[in-house]
This record gives C-alpha cells, structure tokens and sequence, in this order.
C-alpha cells in the first residue's frame, strides 16, 4: 500500500484530505513510557478492526511500526498519536478506488494522571448509535466533543454518556466499568462507543485471573446497584469513581488491585 | 471573532486542526452559475444553525460574504466549497475557551447535472440519531461514506438511507420527496440527516403557491404507494427518481414544474 506520512506537529495537511473533508479515517493515541508504546499490539488491533469497517487501506505494518517506535524514543513520560486518513479524494462522499492514506504521527510529553478518584455526571448529550462504526476509534467524534462542551459548565472530572436509547456506553474519553458483588460489567459497545485499549487490557487480565466480566447492556438504573465504579482510558490508566452524579461510591479495591496486575504506576 | 482563512485548493492545514481531528467543524458546498451563488442566504442559514448546535464562532459574515463572491466569480458554473472548523486546540475532546477557527474556502468547476431520472437502491448502511446533530452539514459524514462505498457495487445512482429506527431519511447526498396524489411528503429530519439547501427552496416555493407538503417520519413501505418521487440537492437541483429498489416510478410532473418555478436549468 503506498501511502504518504506527515510526521511531527508542525506538518501541514492539503484541506481536500478526506480525514478533513468527511472524518474519513482513523486514530490511536497512544501511551509512552520509558521510550516504548505501551499496549502496542492493542492499538494496532482496533486500528485493524476499524481498517475492515472502513475498507480504509493500512500503511505496511513494520514500516508503520518503527516510524511509531521512533516517535516514541525520545520520551520519559509521553504519547504517540497515530491518525490514518483516506487522503486525498475528489470532491464527493464516494471514496477513490486507490486511495493513498494520509499517516500522520506526532508525539509529546504527558504529565502523570491525577491519582484521586473521578467526579463523574450523567451527560444530556447522547450518542448516536451505529454499528458499522462502534467500537472503532474513527475521526467522526462530534458526539464527544459535544460532551466535553456541556461538562465544562458542570463541576466534574467525567462526562458519563448513554446511547440514543438510553444504554450507559462510557464517559466522553473514557470506558466504564462497575463491580456488583463479585460481578464485573462493562457496556456492550456492539451499537456505540469506542473499545478503549485500557479496557481491553482489563478484560484479558480478568480472563486469566478467571474473574467473571458480562459486557452487557447496562442501564442507569443498573449504577445505582453499583457497589465500586471505575474509568480506563489509554493514557490515563484506570480511575475509581468517586461518585456518579449525586452517590458516592466509597469501594476502590478492583481498581486497585487490577492497576497492580497491569504494572500501572502513574494512574 | 478572530479567524484565519485559508483560500484555494492548495492550502494546507496543521494536523492538529479540530476538524481533521475530531469533524469538529462545519461544510457548505455551494452552486455557483454566472460567477454568483446560487441561494446563498440559505446556505448562510443552515450554517448559523449549525454554529449554534456545535458553539462553534463564524467568521465575520461581511468579510466572508466578500471571499465568497470573490471565488465564485470566476466560473460560469462551478461550486464554492466553504469549511469552518473550530481551529488548532490541544489534545483531547475538550474546545478550547477561544477557538480561532480555520475558514477555508475553495471554488472550482462543475459540470452541468445530468438531466435523466435516478435509479435509486434502499442501502443496508444506516444513519445513526442524534437530533443536536441532524439537520446541520457538519464534518462527521463516515455515514455517508460507508452508504457511498456500499453504492459502488450496485447498478444504480444514489442510495436511500434509512435512519437505525427504520425511518426514510434521504440519499446518501440528496434528500428525497414523494408525492402522495395532490400531497407532497418529505422526511423530518429532527433525529438524522442535513436540511439540503434545495430541499430548503422546495419548500419556500411550496409555501408561497400553497402546496401542503409535510414534514413527517416516512417508512420504506409508505414509499411503496408513492406516485412520484425526486430527490434534491444544491449542486444538481431536482432529479427525478426513475425507480426505488424494484419499483418503476413513471411520474416526472411536480419534478419538472418544481423545476421550472424555481428556475432550474442544469438539472
């Protein structure tokens, strides 16, 4: 595949890309540590289930893969972020029968995550669900700016959103998760939402603990039975929550003990 | 509201501007016939609409009145495309408190749209809801996309799209009229899809000769009974449907006289 890569922040895009265009394309934002992409194989997982959805065609995999490790090198505590967009294309939603994807890296420092439990409200901004495009990290992602938009007004670390009808789906940057006795659940994200590397990372480290984990629909209603809650997200780990809307959630002992067990140590 | 335009097909865009990033922006691609636009108040319209949805700051709007016009004039038929995204911010879903948006405005050729009526497939792609989305032309189209990859394997020249809740929306660049004997019918579109500048035009000349047109929820079965049908958009004006999926529609009249009223020559 013959693609084109932009790399470093100052890099210039022509404004006919489609990632531009239409938000024809997608994006990974990955974790750095000690000069290494965390969870890599992870990333290029999604990367590759959301290349299928799109039939959006993916740069060669080593070539991608040290350009992205070099990105990397230079960072103690930092993120590489990763986007692929169908490229250039006429003008027009139909997509040119040989594209040449636009790859585009840059990478950063992070400050470690904030260690205290998140304050979390439920969102009157919903997500449109979509199955074609769920689970995926695409660049269409309105919904979550949206989000971003109303938590600002609200006193609170995390913007909880639900679908279109009504199904609990995760905060606005972050997937959920919540403990009802020695039940772990986790949203069934087959019609919206984003499946975040980090919960990836939670749900095969319960599959080899064999600690029981339904990804089922989950009502907000359900929440209110909850007796721990916690947040994953790539870069920032795995967060207990303090407290969703008006209920404290006092248990932070599965989050915990899986932030042990996955080696985080900056949230 | 201070902005930056970015003017002509060749200009470039940083990587990290919101709209590539996340579709945080806004689009119109606008008929240009005689070196003028064609309906721009309309145009002008449904993007103060879309600014209001997403808090996204326009420009100036007699400075970008005058860009406009500049780049339409040169072209006897042509389009002028304009896109407002919210500007370079940094990481993360969250908008910057003062956004400078980007406003780039490109303008070219068109050829004149083909005048005979469209073989039309129901597409299995689906648009998801989310009613603070829809209505507006905003950056995030993968939708439209995935209904125009699905178009390129089937012998026809537009796609209907259905909402997830099984409701008729419009094609997959044009939204969709049926005429019912002496009542007209187009979707509502207050969970999905974008109020086209021509459907728009229809429905202001509709009004001033006091034909009742509805705006309602449509299902694919409705359209089973339908005498007529046409679909519409800013760049090729009103087209006739030839057949949806199976079905032959035989009937051109309110196409044509909708056609004539509103002084549509090239299609």
């Amino acid at each position: 595949v013959r693609v084109r890569y932009l790399i470093g922040q100052d890099a210039t895009i022509e404004v006919g890309d489609r990632g531009l265009a239409y938000g024809d394309g997608l994006f990974e934002t990955m974790a750095v540590r000690h000069g290494r992409i965390e969870r890599f194989e992870l990333h290029r997982e999604r990367l590759r289930l959301g290349s299928d959805r799109l039939g959006l065609p993916l740069p060669d995999a080593d070539e991608l893969e040290q350009r992205l490790a070099a990105a990397a090198a230079e960072f103690d505590l930092g993120f590489v972020k990763l986007t692929v967009t169908r490229g250039q294309g006429p003008r027009g939603y139909a997509p040119p029968d040989d594209p040449v994807p636009n790859v585009i890296i840059n990478a950063g420092m992070r400050q470690p995550a904030p260690t205290r439990a998140l304050r979390v409200v439920t969102l009157e901004q919903r997500l449109g669900e979509n199955p074609k495009l769920a689970g995926i990290k695409h660049l269409c992602r309105l919904e979550q700016v949206l989000g971003q938009l109303e938590l600002k007004s609200l006193a609170a670390d995390e913007g909880l959103m639900l679908s279109m009808s009504g199904a609990v789906i995760g905060g606005t940057s972050r997937n959920v998760f919540a403990v009802f006795g020695s039940r772990l659940v986790t949203p069934d994200l087959s019609q919206a939402g984003i499946r975040g590397v980090m919960r990836e990372a939670v749900l095969h480290e319960c599959e080899q603990r064999r600690v029981a984990v339904d990804e089922r629909a989950l009502t907000l209603d359900d929440l209110q039975q909850a007796d721990e809650m916690f947040m994953t997200n790539a870069l920032v780990g795995i967060q207990s929550v303090e407290c969703l809307d008006e209920r404290a959630l006092p248990s932070r002992d599965l989050a915990a003990r899986l932030r042990d067990a996955l080696g985080l140590i900056d949230g």
